[in-house]
């Protein structure tokens, strides 16, 4: 059972207005529900489910869980096709990551490229993600979806970027389309790897602060690459010889 | 203006069905129209735009052309926010490409991964993608336009992968969560690269035909990658060297 105005509450988080006031956001699908259980328990809110799903964490307060129909699900849900659990969690605070390498994303606009970052910087083990303001939300709906799961794990904050690499002091690498060739150049998980928004790029005020510019050399015609195919090729070329 | 039974016509090509039928499909989008235009006039059947788009190519039939509102634009159009210009064109037929490395995608499902890999293709010149007809429709609206541009230059064939491997006679290169490490590997573009569906990977059937498993290394927690951004990865690598 789920009453009026948690629905109306659940369905106030797609929007990052309420996510912020509230301080809480919405994970959605079995896969991920299953992961965010595993990963933050100590946040969760709310979880609902239909009766096909089971809980595979032990440590869940009984009180914070709700069995709904399937008819409920599809009332709160954000998916096409909604799939046996939705959970409410408060945002979490940030841990302090150790490694010396940051990925920094100036003005990224789409939620699917956003989420991508976050999964590859899972994959690589990026531990912190800096965001410009006019960056997506992190907890939009379709953002958390994209992740795969990488949210529980990645850190995100909203920063003012200039300042934060001038207290940093790490060498800054920005991906241009003039830039060194990544190929030929010794490059190692030691800095901050800047990219730049869908259309736009890297900002006037950004690329000034850009100690070293990099670039994927273009082998066929295509005028540019995806931020989340551009931002792979370079991950894996800090990483490759790490 | 544009008529009842061309807007029909034009709403129809949203479904793989009539875009079979009609071997037509939609471009969208000022930047799109434009690339088409310059890419493949000679396939154009007919060119609807706003008073504010302007035609760069030189060649373009004005038979063809027709000036329509941006009422009308909203009508026909499939993007949230249409753009001054949508086109319909014939299919093309593929030339054979000289390149011996393809791209071969068994199953993927998700029309923005299959934009985004053609997009991929393009900007390291692979000149065809092998796709089982399994995998998601390159005409598909939504794939038309993650492409921005590569569909007017990468050549898409749906085949029966088993049969076109054997015929190719190239080392086949498999993208699995066990193969060998990239880094460690000497890869050159000269094969063919296999690429599996979004949460199966590459079938069965398939996997027994690979001579090489190949492996991005992990460093982090990701549970995997998404296709589009290891295809990214793995294309740099062959290429990287040549």
């Amino acid at each position: 059972m789920i009453s009026n105005s948690n629905i109306k509450l659940i369905k106030s988080l797609q929007q990052k207005k309420f996510r912020d006031e509230l301080n809480l956001f919405v994970v959605e699908g079995e896969k991920m529900v299953q992961e965010s259980l595993h990963w933050k328990s100590e946040y969760l809110v709310d979880l609902y489910h239909t009766i096909d799903f089971s809980i595979n964490a032990s440590n869940i307060d009984e009180r914070k869980t709700n069995l709904i129909s399937e008819k409920e699900l599809k009332q709160i849900s954000n998916l096409q096709t909604p799939n046996k659990a939705l959970a409410v969690f408060r945002k979490w605070p940030n841990t302090s990551g150790k490694l010396p390498f940051y990925i920094a994303l100036d003005g990224v606009q789409d939620p699917g490229n956003l989420g991508t970052i976050m999964r590859l910087a899972d994959w690589f083990g990026v531990a912190k993600i800096l965001c410009s303001k006019e960056t997506v939300d992190c907890f939009n709906p379709k953002v958390v979806q994209a992740t795969m799961g990488a949210i529980f794990r990645i850190e995100v904050e909203y920063v003012n970027l200039a300042e934060t690499f001038e207290a940093l002091e790490l060498p800054i690498f920005g991906a241009l389309l003039e830039g060194e060739n990544i190929y030929s150049k010794s490059l190692n998980p030691n800095g901050i790897l800047v990219l730049g928004n869908e259309g736009k790029g890297i900002s006037e005020k950004i690329q000034t602060l850009i100690d070293f510019p990099i670039s994927i050399p273009r082998f066929g015609e295509a005028e540019s690459l995806n931020v989340s195919t551009a931002g792979a090729i370079l991950l894996s070329e800090f990483f490759r010889k790490s």
